[in-house]
């Protein structure tokens, strides 16, 4: 069977819509027909094909098909296959687990010793169809619609690193504001948090952030983030501190805003070092950090689900694009253009 | 300095509007004048003089003044008190710790081992001015009215029964509909979880919990709540059961209700024995009980402020009659009559 | 390939030594020699025909193999096993669960909505090999015996039981001194319980308690424990109570034993209901209870295998009787006289 | 009533033996006659009036007696403390806190936003005799001798950076040698740490490491302690380490060794900026740590005193040398000597 997919062919800019073979599942794989896709910031590094890139996928793997956030219909089971059926709605956790090392065995598969990525260290699913392991599977509450269901994955992410501890009654500061961010906004305001304060620099995006439930948002362009959080606080301090723009002096910031006994989680990724004074970010202040890596399998997909099913969360305002597959290029350009206006883009086969 | 008091001052129901000499704070003790007070439950038992008020107060400590739900200013300060200002708009803790105690050196001071009660162990607030020992002082944040920061030691209690474990997108089924369980509707839905189910048998208040937040509603004089809850969770049962009813039947089914390893939290006080399914009910099901007394002094009071402060919590519905304190009998008479329509009754000296 | 094996054949008292044909794994499965077994009191019931085991098993599954508690080595593969190899020294997770439900998704797997037992749902290791799952399969440390490495997941339930949350300091008073009671002894005596008090009813349990680093034994014949441990602990109650006894009064016990914020581990399943001062056991006393059934998967298995590996935990007085497979019957005697002296008794086919 | 006591006179290295007014306890304080006391390295700081010293005390404070670790006698009442009696045996929490800020009305009074430290904000008790808070007071049992009473504080440092998390059936790595990191290798090892690895530069103390239970020492001056720990767990690094050597390059090698969803405890207090790569060191690897400042008041004395009183713990090895008050100037000496042979100096008055 023929099918459309976007691959990446060669070490430059770019990707190509081809038309290839589709894949078979192996024994304890299943085939799904995806139905809807969204972009992820990883799928640019890898259109651009960044030295992140070149060094983890290479050029001699290429090529590959892009992708990893989804919602498809499973259309056929390998042999072994027994949790899950033709017809199921489903997405894909894009940590593939070994199932077998010191975190496997303890409840903490998403930093698996052995883990693969989904869409990065095999074929990824911006195309028709796409063959996924069983035990990365899940199920999707059917009333959740299909551009919903695509993006759980990173929405995912904003609810572990929001929730890693319960923020009901307490101030949250978020630094950031990608996608991820903008849905963390959501999470922590409908979680009981007293008090979201987001700080990032795209207006468009501050603005989408109000629409997510954030009390303040804060242009870091134009007002010091630290100054306004410890303004907010009576000085203290916020309680919990979102690290999601990944910037070394947002990291540094993130540490002045969080108060004495609060906790830092860490999601952003800085391109370089950074430089902490120790004993005030940290130690004489009793900070608690979480390093935040992919999400909980499955709690946390099941508190997505719950959120979204039953409406509690609207992420509507940040899907800001819905394109066809073969649009892709469009995509992409939404999401490198700046100043950023886009939010999630979700793209259908 | 006089000042009026509602005084129990015999063996029998009731209680007397009385004159009496306003109280002078010892030296770690201030001088409060209550703005607002609420009645409680316990305030009925020894309005009704009911055995256990027979036995734990005893007619020779009478006349005793009644009451511990408030909030006022503060007006005299003790010669050792030195963290409360003359003017502080304050609440009170009712357990008063000794502080030295296993409980009290471990985070536990609510449930010291010599705990003694304010309004049932010593003289309470339903009277113009009252005396507090500093360490039950909580400072109340000036932008909530008096009659509803009156009501934060009960909305403390429906907070710390909720939120001993986190919500968010959990289901959460609440047995009782008395008032601190209508405020744990509210305090499940602003918190996050994914559907609130309250099951109780006076429609007045049934019709609260709703404007609370409760999505679902159950009259057990007409549905069999662990059928309802069965049904409305694919059979799994809930994530987390509040036990606020305190019948022996409810606690049966309350057990019934909650999924395999999910949380039950007990706060309802039956009048006699619990016979128990122990191994269907706790043990081969992996369910966690909470035993829940008071509220964690002071974790819980600042998420009280916090959800209130903010409005995120809007406990109106809950508040359904505000009175002069001389119309305490008609007060107390809202309590007992059956079928009940009221929530809460604040009185105003 | 035929093999030796225990066979329970019809709905009467004991079971059989057959040759019976060995088991073919699925794809899913691995075909395991079997090098150590033990007997769990689960066996027993089966053994003897109980009603539980009447309405479990029936009648129409027979002839079945007993047994779960093992320790062998891999000897064929099925064709999708990937994470095992031949040879492999493993071990098996009695609680083989359906990687699908509420719990399984969110790393309670081993209470499944759907769980199936390994010797009771299907043929056990009371045997030369015995097929089993990958999924349930735990790769042992291979410093640790046969012996102890069989007796693992009983094992797994005692530290399970007693570190669900940390005992380092605290006073730990168990209750119980069947076979895994003597091992929470241990564990807790090795995880820095402060002291460890063990009631039991059968003197020579009581010394292997002592062995097993309990500091003080109660024979509850003699002796009122609840008493003892009020004495022993100055009136407060124990930070921990594990019950793992099982009668209705030795849980009522346990409750009045516990002090205010302890917690209690509900291990031991009475064979009737059990009638609890709900307000004084649970509510006023805000304590926490545990229902333990099973072990983490496989959470609990690293410890047991870190505490059996570096020999921080020494097991050895517990494992009273290793005997030749052919000499089951001895082994089913011992665990049935009384009064009991045996601890584990291990079987080698 | 005159006494003698260790004060610090002037800007410079050194402190004087003198004789001065005994203080006179304030209504909320009591006057403990001290029974023995230990130096710790924020003495040795003020000593050596460096840097932090000059800032933080400053010559305008002086004269002020030195120390803030001690037991003694309680010989004086002020007119308002009714939880401690004459004749107590207690020690010091030397972190004093107002009791009204975010954190101490939260359970984390050791972190107060307005803390005041025993010994360096106020006279301390290298003295015969101390005015002390009734709110810091700690009750010893009198079963621990009076030198390992003094050592409580540090080593309550030890058992909060400890056991913050379970250690038992997990491999713990320490890096560091000073007496705070010698306490905290017998505590992981008597709360069941299944392998303790401690790394530090002292010869003689990494032979105090071994005999308080060390598996395992690394002297960095001749091993590279990430390599060390990488053997020693199979390529997964350590579940635990415990930072308390201060340098930034221990911190950065902390990182290196814990694997992926393990925990930093860092306690250590680097002397300038730390660079880490943020990555690697905590996102990617779902890393946890812990800013450890303290330990909590009051749960942490309670572990401490029931490790102690019970014999679990024997902290012999630590504490070096108990010399008359008199000779402080060999204690500081042993101090600040290279290399280092002590362990805890304690002070007899």
């Amino acid at each position: 069977m023929k099918m459309k997919a976007i691959v990446k062919t060669g070490p430059e800019l770019g990707a190509e819509l081809r038309e290839v073979e589709a894949p078979q599942p192996s024994p304890n794989e299943v085939l799904v027909k995806v139905k809807a896709t969204s972009i992820c910031g990883t799928d640019v590094h890898i259109y651009q094909w960044e030295r992140w890139a070149q060094s983890r996928i290479g050029t001699q793997r290429l090529p590959q098909i892009l992708g990893h956030e989804m919602a498809g219909e499973v259309v056929q089971l390998g042999s072994e296959v027994h949790g899950v059926k033709i017809g199921d709605n489903v997405s894909v956790e894009t940590h593939i687990p070994c199932g077998h090392c010191r975190q496997c065995l303890s409840g903490q598969a998403h930093i698996c010793h052995n883990l693969k990525i989904f869409g990065v260290d095999r074929d990824g699913c911006f195309a028709e169809y796409v063959a996924v392991p069983e035990k990365v599977i899940w199920k999707n509450d059917p009333s959740i619609s299909w551009e919903f269901a695509s993006v759980q994955e990173p929405l995912g992410n904003a609810v572990y690193c929001t929730l890693v501890e319960p923020v009901a009654g307490k101030i949250v500061v978020i630094f950031g504001d990608g996608p991820i961010a903008l849905f963390a906004a959501g999470v922590a305001h409908v979680s009981g948090a007293s008090r979201v304060i987001l700080a990032g620099m795209e207006p468009a995006r501050l603005e989408i952030a109000r629409k997510m439930g954030a009390d303040q948002v804060i242009n870091v362009l134009s007002a010091d983030p630290v100054q306004v959080v410890l303004d907010a606080t009576s000085g203290f301090g916020a309680d919990v501190v979102l690290e999601m723009a990944g910037a070394p002096k947002a990291i540094v910031q993130a540490f002045k805003c969080v108060r004495k006994g609060g906790r830092v989680s860490a999601f952003g990724i800085p391109s370089e070092p950074v430089e902490l004074d120790w004993n005030n970010a940290v130690v004489f202040r009793g900070v608690t950090v979480y390093g935040i890596n992919g999400r909980l399998m499955f709690d946390t997909w099941n508190t997505v689900r719950q959120l979204l099913a039953t409406k509690r969360l609207d992420i509507a305002p940040v899907v800001t694009h819905v394109l066809p597959l073969n649009d892709f290029k469009k995509g992409f350009d939404l999401m490198m253009t700046s100043p950023k206006s886009s939010g999630k883009v979700v793209l259908i086969p």
